[in-house]
């Protein structure tokens, strides 16, 4: 396994990067798109969060302003537009009791993962490759972090039942399971149904919580939804983590935890654990800024409830990126199938490309420097050293035209490496 | 030394207790005056900062206000505002990149004891009693805690003195020191020049960081200034913690540390740090807002860089209202100097009762559920015994008439605790 050092250097080497190359087309960044950014109009609904507030509580408007302008809350005061949306737009039914609103979802995921791993056994399990946010997360707090599947094939079930075993060899305590189950950042892949079904199954039995976090779950491009986790878990075993970082945009910095009444089936567990949450928080950032809470609370109010209508733009925009890096991939390297492969993925903000030999940092560097492309080595992302040739690529933040360059800059550097 | 469970209790009790009474008059919170804020005004000069961001980049207003709205700069993007602010009202002398910008004063103070106190034998300085924000970080990471002084009376530097011996005794490597010197929460006390010189050259010499906390800094009633110890530091081993909660409002969640060039005097020892925390915030909350640091830098720019016209008008408040809190004690125990008193802060937020009997949780609820007023036992901020008999009352939230009442309600408790 690598080394905790390794994988905190990850972020430094891509700014770094692109830094040093601004001119470079970037594939590196999962950001989502500015162009649908309309931050002047949500500011403006403000008042109507206010007016809303107003009304709940029969306070003025003008103090209501003030009580905003105020410390609050902990756990937030937009929980229940959050239920709402989730329940509408993700699969997620749930009340505002159960909702804690945070900085950002990192800040929902940094809560979950050190509140959950206190003893120095407790060990939390990721997939490899895996989003660095959770594993920045372990490392930072020096718990225990396991990988539990070393290809982006789909027998996670088997890999994971291995690994609970091998844990329980090794007297280690499994709490905690983190997945981005739907468009997973970084492979783009999708855990079907059933296989879902087998992971609640397997952690419910061994009372570990599995963290869902879907933040790309509402831009699907095609195909059938599949419930999310949470809607399958008849197991009480699944937080959910959600973010309006991609659907509305990342300066909100509002993510939220939507945890199970009957956490691990304890009566008042959901309650004892969102408790936790909140304190921890109290001493991290005391409570989520009301200020941004009331921009997303009136945007929401103006939305009716749901985002789908605000996104729908942006599915189309991201669909016909994809399309276009996939069709320019396939022009790039026709009459290479066997050397070059991608994944299509039917939503989410990135693909896997597949080479022939190694695509570490020195190859990333190459790429930004004699290529003018930046292509992030999807090693970055294992825990292991099973995926030295995959490079992840972001479609998300890009335009026809700099994916058309950007790929053909890729190709060109492959094809000069094959050389 | 009391119990970590009982520490982190102590805002539920509170948050409790103002829920079963709301209409008992609180001197328990020691939260800033909303009478001033004007978060309609401040909010609209986000386009100000906006226009000031693409003046200096050379980008549209457009792309500026999608680049805000967007993921940013993990240190943050009002980094030269802050520092000029500092400057001229907070006697700290730094440029840009000496400051990281962070989700809260909170957050600052979070990143900065658990970046510098990593291995299970460092331990963390605090006065006794302290702000419940420093011991609850410290608990929260399992970070040890010592406190250096178990009296209100100003002789800091021997009982630091005594703690750091008997600290090197018990094999404990002492890494930070945190001290609100300026109108200190809870206390209301300032650190004397020459008092804060000593604390310096102890710490120095020992590779100490002092954190040196400041919200109630520009809240000064009268009485010459004494310079923060930022300032005083000759030896490169203060860090300034600052928020803008108290000077503009709780909702923009801004606070920020400003660290040393040579911090410990190690040649690129501050930026070093610097990094540390910036990855450390990396994954705890990404960055910090973009909308409310467009706001604090559209407010910083329309006040010239310094908040001492804002604040002018709310200094008078708290003055009039620490001058009706000491009037009222006065005459409300008129004839009891010898078994009540309190101290006259020249400053800040609060000031403290000292009883001739115990205050503790038990009578902190009589007094809510009976007198129908709400105060804060100086017990709850205290690392071991000394402080029983003590009251902290914040009169920052409140009115002439509240006070009056509030005051009165106090004093029939007492008098009839002594009957």
């Amino acid at each position: 396994m690598k080394s905790t050092e390794s994988r905190l250097d990850v972020m430094n080497f891509l700014n770094e990067m692109a830094g040093r190359f601004p001119k470079a087309v970037s594939f590196a960044s999962g950001r989502p798109a500015e162009s649908f950014f309309d931050i002047e109009r949500w500011i403006a609904e403000i008042p109507r969060f206010v007016r809303h507030q107003a009304e709940q509580s029969g306070a003025s408007e003008a103090d209501t302003l003030n009580v905003m302008a105020q410390y609050g809350r902990t756990s937030g005061i937009v929980n229940a537009l959050i239920a709402r949306q989730a329940g509408l737009d993700e699969g997620v039914a749930c009340d505002a009791s159960q909702v804690i609103v945070t900085a950002g979802c990192q800040e929902a995921i940094s809560l979950c993962v050190t509140t959950l791993c206190q003893d120095p056994d407790d060990v939390l399990l990721v997939r490899s490759p895996s989003y660095i946010g959770i594993t920045g997360v372990a490392d930072l707090n020096g718990i225990g972090i396991e990988p539990f599947s070393s290809s982006t094939s789909d027998q996670l079930r088997d890999s994971l039942a291995a690994t609970l075993a091998d844990m329980d060899q090794r007297g280690k305590r499994v709490r905690a399971l983190y997945l981005v189950p739907t468009f997973d950042n970084p492979t783009g892949t999708v855990i079907p149904r059933a296989e879902r079904e087998e992971i609640i199954a397997l952690c419910a039995a061994r009372q570990i919580v599995i963290l869902e976090d879907n933040p790309y779950g509402m831009y699907r491009f095609e195909g059938d939804p599949i419930p999310s986790m949470y809607e399958l878990d008849t197991r009480s075993c699944v937080v959910y983590l959600g973010t309006y970082s991609k659907t509305v945009c990342p300066a909100l910095r509002i993510g939220y935890a939507v945890v199970p009444h009957k956490l691990l089936g304890v009566e008042g567990g959901g309650a004892a654990f969102l408790d936790k949450l909140a304190q921890a928080k109290s001493f991290s950032t005391v409570n989520t800024s009301q200020i941004t809470q009331a921009v997303l609370g009136g945007l929401l109010l103006a939305e009716e409830g749901s985002l789908q209508r605000l996104v729908a733009p942006s599915i189309d925009f991201y669909r016909a990126n994809r399309d276009t890096m996939v069709a320019c991939l396939a022009q790039a390297f026709a009459g290479m199938e066997e050397r070059v492969s991608w994944n299509t993925p039917q939503g989410g903000f990135f693909l896997i490309v597949t080479l022939p030999f190694a695509f570490k940092a020195r190859e990333a560097q190459m790429c930004a420097s004699d290529y003018g492309v930046l292509a992030m080595p999807l090693s970055f992302f294992a825990l292991n050293d099973a995926h030295d040739t995959c490079v992840r690529l972001a479609f998300s933040n890009g335009t026809p035209a700099s994916i058309r360059t950007g790929v053909e800059r890729f190709s060109r550097f492959v094809k000069d490496q094959l050389r």
